[in-house]
């Protein structure tokens, strides 16, 4: 690049024409990504390089009537990460989130994310990134749902019928034809019921809202679970089948034995080490871990109730195993996924190229010539 | 808002228009900042709400031949703040740096910062940052010229002749009419030169080049230091005037009596603090410590040389004191500036409300309406 720099602005209208929506080619990516953590070709934030990100944190009360306060799902957070593979890449998520959005007609969360040259640091891309976090966080658990399960599943339960797992069964469905049936759960039934009526147009699969969360999963054999952390409720391992597979893509309460009584896969066995770490240094352990998915797992290994971190088995090394080692889910498995930048950088990275193969988009000018050097 | 969202998009050259070169007006800005940070109307990264934010750490090795490596000034930084008062917004900047980059025409960091409405995280604007970064990095020590100088400065050195120092130059000088001569010292002689040649031209004043460092300082009244990080000048405290006020916005390598016999003056104690904790945390406190511009004070204050940053005084709450009881330099003062987002978010949203009320920039929709919510 000269000394002109211009980057290509893509909307979410953009981001949909350049393929966003494509779920199956998402979990193609996201399972490439799982190689690249496990080979450990990536950065994300941090001397430790696998910090999760940095947040505004909203205080619980103020003496400035302006300043936000803590509220349900209530944050602004910034993601940066280097990924390597053929992406080779830098760039940085970045959100706010408030549950109080859904009454303006916005989206809990708004995202954007921008990509940069990883020598220069010149901008490449700014995305709107709401449908590729969506995306994303869909695809990460499909990808789990190809490996970890004991048998081809026929029976999907869905635990929440937000936009995350709305974007997991979509990504869950384009892995397994076989399914027979679906079943949808929420806080309120219209909301499972509406989730359960589009499931059976889209993906011509018999799809059932339950009252209960327990009546949700009996039967399932893959439960993906992404109910809001507002959520108020409190899952119980008996409800499930003994060789079922859980995934989660957002915190829940649950008894111990779901924890105690589960082979536990973790999406990257480094970012919990660094949440752990992180929790320790904020000078109040318990409440961080109260607002990460890992919190309640941390608290039972500091207890010395289920195996620690360094014990542990994350996906992408099941997948770096030669097939005939690899872990074979037997009794219950529940798979941890947290979100991580690089996922973001991948599918922006791979929407980018071919927003600009296809013309999508709007070309941006920083600058024509540096002002300053 | 309603479900459209649409912002602004400001390139270098509109925010030149928008007046981001007024370095008078930036260091009004930047006081009113000093004052929102003593009272503690902000909140930057982090659950102790101070961290700098947070980096991609690229590594001195790696089995990827991709992967950037650790080099000169090379790093990607996001910086997320709150700011209250009469901004009331969020933000975050985002920059990635590399001193390769001057070989290519461009700036050595690339910098862009966006601001969001603080309760639905919706994008106010993108803002191409470069500029607004140098102009507040500049202004932050003109602030403190205002305020912890033994009597007016006649003569003003400047260490550095790069972009950072050309903004505080231009800065301090918008402060003190009665300045009579202005002494620039760089690597080499030529840049110096050049430096002292457009200062005389831009402020009418008297602008010589010293060769060296100490010839640069000796009758300074008020020294202002951005050398580069690589920088390997070794500052003495014997070549300054017994009252001198200096001005550090970069790191500096000095000899003790620089920092044991000086009056240090902060430019936010709690950032410090966070940095210190953050260097414990990080598993290698003193590599942490050779990377930030306040490494070497803490060295000395973990070796009880000088005092603790408990009992130590910022800018903040020299301002905030009754003028009769306010902190008067007696005899040399150091005064450090470690660069926070929150002026970056207070002087970029300066510029964004003129860019509205001028019309300057591209409007940018992120969507018509949200494709999910």
């Amino acid at each position: 690049m000269g000394a002109r720099t211009e980057f290509r602005y893509l909307s979410e209208a953009d981001c949909i024409a350049a393929g966003v929506l494509d779920a199956s080619r998402c979990v193609d990516v996201c399972e490439e990504v799982f190689g690249l953590l496990a080979a450990g070709d990536y950065l994300m934030g941090g001397p430790n390089h696998n910090s999760h990100g940095i947040g505004i944190v909203f205080p619980a009360a103020s003496p400035f009537p302006n300043m936000p306060l803590a509220g349900p799902d209530r944050r602004f957070v910034a993601m940066p990460a280097y990924l390597g593979g053929r992406f080779d890449v830098c760039g940085n998520k970045w959100y706010g989130s408030n549950q109080a959005n859904t009454l303006r007609g916005l989206p809990r969360s708004v995202l954007t994310l921008m990509l940069n040259d990883k020598d220069t640091g010149e901008p490449l891309t700014l995305m709107s990134a709401n449908l590729i976090s969506a995306a994303r966080t869909g695809a990460v658990p499909a990808v789990a749902s190809r490996h970890l399960i004991a048998r081809k599943p026929e029976v999907l339960a869905a635990i929440g019928c937000g936009v995350i797992n709305e974007a997991a069964v979509t990504a869950i469905v384009s892995q397994h034809p076989q399914l027979q049936r679906i079943v949808f759960h929420d806080r309120t039934l219209a909301k499972a019921q509406k989730a359960a009526h589009e499931a059976q147009e889209r993906f011509g699969i018999t799809a059932v809202a339950a009252e209960t969360a327990q009546d949700c999963v009996r039967d399932a054999d893959l439960v993906t679970i992404a109910a809001s952390r507002t959520s108020p409720l409190v899952l119980r391992a008996s409800w499930f089948r003994a060789d079922v597979t859980i995934l989660l893509s957002g915190p829940v309460t649950a008894d111990e034995e779901f924890w105690t009584e589960s082979s536990i896969i973790y999406d990257n066995l480094k970012l919990h080490e660094a949440y752990v770490e992180e929790a320790i240094t904020s000078g109040d352990k318990q409440a961080y871990y109260d607002g990460v998915i890992g919190g309640p797992i941390y608290r039972l290994i500091d207890e010395g109730r289920i195996a620690p971190l360094e014990d542990s088995v994350d996906l992408g090394r099941v997948l770096l195993t030669p097939e005939q080692n690899r872990y074979r889910p037997s009794g219950r498995t529940v798979f941890v996924a947290c979100g991580m930048a690089v996922f973001d950088i991948a599918w922006g990275y791979d929407l980018y190229q071919r927003a600009l193969d296809q013309g999508i988009g709007q070309s941006l000018t920083l600058w024509e010539e540096p002002h300053a050097r």
